[in-house]
């Protein structure tokens, strides 16, 4: 099954369920109004959610057009958006980039942070940008939606609490984020407001490229229409989503709604850094990598951040080269307050 | 105008008015059925809420008894929980235990953490502790609840953001913090879900002791029936409820229904710390603070964090000596998963 929000003028959206092909959708809020109240009563509402899906397939029912375009991200605003850092290579590459050691912890322990969830980007809207300096990157991550479990869930029990995948856009501003991080409270101003994409989807969605814990599909991401990175979702995921959810429960409950994020995507190569897509590699999935990878063999970055006119999209293929997401398509505009 | 949320078995609550004294309440539930839908369409539904508060206060409506103990958290979850350190004295003496510097940008840099929002303690639900090392303390505070505005408004614009006031116990555990902190990401499982006082108040409630981005008058903490702290809100805020509002909203808009903190209210003393209530002094409004005046004076800490069976209190009076917004009132409990 497939759902997607349209934007009805409401902070919330209109829900919808949309066909396989991303090509048609149905009206569901008869079923709930929006995706939150979808997920706050699932063990009611998927069901029904779920016939309409198996009826908007069998074109059995009233439907219309569906324009990615007219999406806004499937929870537009959200209870709570946790993101994680599963690619622990991406993380040791940042620091032997600075020449720091990584603590040995990293590796069983993930890393996570609280993400402002009050107002997301749709997923054609632009990037406002109000300083250059800021140093504005994207980041291609897979997210996934949860239902609701007790503080100290196991894994397991986190696994079958995954709703709905999708993808994302974390927008970071690399320029804010050292003096933020000095600061020792985490990310705040240099963490604007992330897109996901049109749609999301149940796992079954993804077939046997679902392990029940990982994506086993490649994350596509271009930056000005030049392809930047295509790695692996499931590989060298040092942490998959059951424990970053069960991570994310340790000391607090598990609420409905919530988004938890893999970290940007990041490919290893003969257990070194990847390399670029032009040049055969697997790419990056944000601009920041890149540039640790030019520090590293030419001693400093060369590859600038996004400034307004730049574009970033970013989308998932299945097998037979279908977009199971719809794209994330975003162009960095000047913003003047 | 006073607002509760009132637990009718629904994750939201239902939205009622309270009288002054705290001792009715009327249901707002025509009006707007939760406070987050107030706060989404508060240009309609503000004049109609206060015209049945007026009501109330007049007895000219039905009207039920308000009981503090059925209040949720005037939002029981929300979009964003932002909670500044504004007390910079507070995290100068932090650092002078343990002999860190403080930077000079702290005085002109606001420090604040994305909080977890999606799931609030009620005013009088129990405090789960998974287990005593985590070092549970509370934190009393006030906050606000915005309206909303563009990214980069300004602290006069934010100021005229400010919806709503009530207080908090930003539960902490002291224990798991060094870790989170050293990882780099902020807290995450050191913050566990927050509780809130049983009423919000717009500012008017407040008087003259409101000006416009200060309260002017004590918060009183109690740990285990024993006065624990009584400092002054205004005194020795180095940023006020304004700039943290514009501060938050930086690099992003701010949405209507953001709860912002003022992180733990502490009072210095001739200009060194504070002493404790039973000498006279004004005391502390979390436990980390005396731990650390012992450490500084004793050379180790000795009031311990809460265990199980330990209660905390937090209440505001107004110069009548009246509650202002009722009780948070807490006990520990050992939680088994």
């Amino acid at each position: 099954m497939k759902l997607a929000t349209l934007n009805n003028g409401k902070r919330d959206g209109r829900l919808v369920v949309v066909s396989r092909d991303l090509a048609w959708c149905a009206d569901a809020s008869h079923i709930a109004p929006t995706l939150q109240a979808a997920l706050d009563d699932w063990e009611t509402t998927e069901p029904a959610l779920r016939s309409l899906s198996d009826e908007l397939e069998r074109e059995s029912i009233p439907r219309e057009r569906f324009h990615e375009r007219d999406a806004l991200s499937p929870l537009p605003r959200a209870f709570q958006w946790a993101d994680g850092s599963a690619y622990v290579n991406h993380v040791e590459l940042v620091r032997k980039a600075r020449g720091a050691e990584l603590p040995d912890s990293f590796w069983t322990d993930p890393l996570m942070y609280q993400g402002g969830s009050d107002k997301f980007l749709a997923p054609r809207q632009d990037i406002p940008l109000g300083d250059d300096s800021w140093g504005c990157d994207f980041e291609a991550e897979v997210a996934v939606i949860t239902g609701e479990g007790p503080s100290g869930l196991s894994a397991d029990e986190a696994a079958k609490e995954i709703r709905l995948v999708m993808l994302v856009n974390d927008v970071s501003f690399r320029g804010l984020i050292p003096g933020e991080l000095a600061k020792g409270f985490g990310f705040f101003q240099s963490k604007p407001p992330s897109a996901f994409s049109p749609v999301a989807v149940t796992p079954d969605e993804l077939g046997d490229a679902w392990d029940g814990r990982k994506v086993h599909l490649p994350l596509q991401s271009w930056l000005n229409g030049s392809k930047f990175g295509e790695p692996e979702c499931a590989v060298d995921m040092t942490f998959d989503f059951a424990q970053l959810v069960a991570h994310a429960a340790k000391t607090r409950p598990l609420s409905a709604g919530s988004i938890i994020g893999s970290g940007t995507i990041s490919n290893k190569l003969d257990d070194g850094p990847g390399k670029p897509v032009a040049e055969g590699g697997k790419g990056y999935s944000c601009i920041a990598e890149i540039r640790m990878i030019e520090t590293i063999y030419d001693g400093a970055p060369k590859t600038p951040f996004m400034t307004p006119g730049d574009t970033v999209r970013i989308e998932m293929l299945d097998r037979d080269g279908k977009s199971i997401f719809g794209a994330i398509e975003q162009t960095v505009v000047r913003y003047q307050g």
